[in-house]
């Protein structure tokens, strides 16, 4: 039997999701999913996850698993195509966590890249929360319960892939073959992996005000351009200016396409020759802002519009869920149940180790 | 209504019980059964848990399962008044793991002195399993998964029970008033908390092959006591006996009753004036450890047969078990219920969040 190529991806319902997300992950989420080249896709809120530095908060997670399953729509995530579900309502995940525990030390999880830079930009210190410090172990959980083998992920979760393949070859050394060992799969564009915020600092943050949201009117999507960090040497028009660390630059390196000078800026045949003016001064940047907005928009739209028409039937969108969690349990039973088989803890269903303790006792 | 006082304990079936189970634990567990004073008693074998150090080797844990249920059988555990059952066929204790692990610091764990020592002596140093590191949180979900109320431990457990009751109290203090703190019930005799190894050894182990099992024959008993350590010094009979550190007399403090002295020993009233003799000398070793093994065969005997009896239909002690994991599971998934009502995490039940996101985003 040819082996299926399961994608599993997903996202912390700790807020909106923003353009980086999209850019990010999720456009090219929906590449994937339309690509026909995968047989199952499993796309999940991980908000037993986001509860892991939540637990003090924990309506912030339950109000934003509506808007996230509201983004992943609106982005085009086709709950016919994938499986959309929410991490918490698949407790076999936490049973498979359970065992997987037993299969890595603390001093592996200590030396992790990921959760030691989390950590730390967490301010964690020594008061980390333990559901926190074995994420790792319950993400390989969410990975191998699907029998995933791909994971799109950006180069910064591979440690958490290698954490995910470590266990399953542990456990199939140990129990026999029963687990598969995912790949990751890198982003094609290293230009995608990181946008920053509008203010021009590395991350995107709710607390910083510097993201621009899926969910952004056109208004709101208007202003944040207009207001975004450029070139703080770039005083006059006439002035050179510089593209390194210019916001908006690095924001149309990611959205603007050749057919966009045609439709908005027909002075320029490309983004080379934009920048190329830009440089040598000249070009003032309230031309190059319009037009990254007119770009932006034309994306945005239709992702706007989309959620429009979801957020007039919200119960549909919970049953949607509903479904998808249906469908995402059945899969991940059917894991468990050979993990269970394999380690041989399927006491009551062994029908040998019952007969066999019988013999033994007949025995003695 | 008043609250219900319900009792948890269990054991690790790593091996089969020997009589520093009975004397530390399984005769008080009897008593308390027996005793009227409890509504309900859970009783379980913790499988989970001894994986969590014994993951290479299941095979040790799938074998044991029927020898502890046959142990539990014989010392009078009596299914038909306590819940004898499987913690790996309740995946309840998982979920609930999994969400405790939120609200408790790595670093509060590195501090348990249980798990401290216990990592010694199984010198794991860095290389503690993760399951075997927060085996405290899975703990305090055994616990509070049942609302008990008592746990009848010794007390080098009391550090486990407090960190059980800080979870509860954490969980009640964010999400209201939903579990139960338990209280540690210790031991009422002193002498009985830990029965050395019958060589002496503070720590009885198969490995040291210095145990007495319940499930020992008469003359593997009567050949045990006789080769018991005692008093290296105690060369001849005339010489003056030691009791500290003397096996046979630190047995006969846990087995010995007045009337055993009418039924055996007639030449003394009391264990007193045994001691006084054996101490002042002319008192030869043999003769007291005759009296012992006597004392135990007595206290063994009925065990030994009752074991006997169930080991003629091991089916029915599997479909015991089977039915008291049944029983077992439904209190354990109603507390999850109520757990995950508190959290807010049961989003498809939860129509006044449909309703309220619903009106929500008919405003925007």
């Amino acid at each position: 039997m040819k082996k299926e190529k399961i994608i599993l991806t997903g996202d912390r319902p700790t807020g909106k999701l923003h353009i980086g997300h999209y850019v990010g992950s999720l456009r090219r989420r929906v590449e994937l999913q339309n690509s026909g080249l995968y047989d199952k896709i499993f796309v999940f809120e991980a908000d037993g996850q986001a509860l892991t530095d939540n637990i003090d908060n924990p309506e912030k997670v339950r109000q934003n698993v509506i808007e996230v399953a509201l983004d992943y729509l609106s982005v085009g995530l086709d709950p016919n195509k994938s499986t959309i579900f929410i991490q918490s309502q698949i407790p076999e995940l936490c049973e498979l966590t359970f065992y997987y525990m037993d299969m890595v030390t603390v001093s592996r999880l200590q030396r992790n890249p990921t959760v030691k830079t989390e950590i730390q930009m967490r301010n964690f210190e020594t008061s980390i929360p333990v559901g926190f410090f074995t994420y790792p172990i319950s993400q390989a959980a969410d990975i191998t319960a699907f029998k995933a083998t791909t994971v799109p992920v950006g180069e910064d979760q591979e440690p958490m892939i290698e954490q995910a393949r470590e266990i399953v070859r542990r456990f199939n050394h140990i129990y026999g073959e029963t687990l598969v060992e995912p790949d990751i799969l890198l982003p094609d564009n290293a230009a995608c992996l990181r946008l920053p915020g509008t203010d021009g600092k590395a991350k995107m943050s709710k607390s910083l005000g510097n993201c621009i949201y899926l969910s952004d009117s056109a208004d709101e999507v208007e202003k944040k351009v207009k207001s975004m960090y450029t070139d703080p040497t770039h005083i006059k028009v006439t002035d050179p200016g510089r593209l390194e660390g210019n916001t908006v630059f690095t924001y149309l390196d990611a959205f603007c396409r050749p057919e966009h000078f045609g439709r908005y800026l027909t002075d320029y045949a490309s983004l080379d020759e934009l920048k190329a003016h830009y440089t040598r001064g000249g070009l003032g940047d309230m031309k190059v802002k319009k037009f990254l907005a007119a770009i932006m928009q034309e994306e945005l739209e239709p992702i706007r519009n989309r959620r429009k028409e979801f957020e007039k039937d919200i119960p549909a969108v919970y049953a949607m869920l509903k479904q998808g969690c249906e469908v995402a349990r059945a899969a991940a039973a059917q894991t468990l149940d050979e993990v269970r088989r394999a380690m041989k803890i399927n006491y009551f269903d062994d029908d040998a180790l019952i007969a066999e303790q019988a013999k033994r006792f007949s025995n003695e």
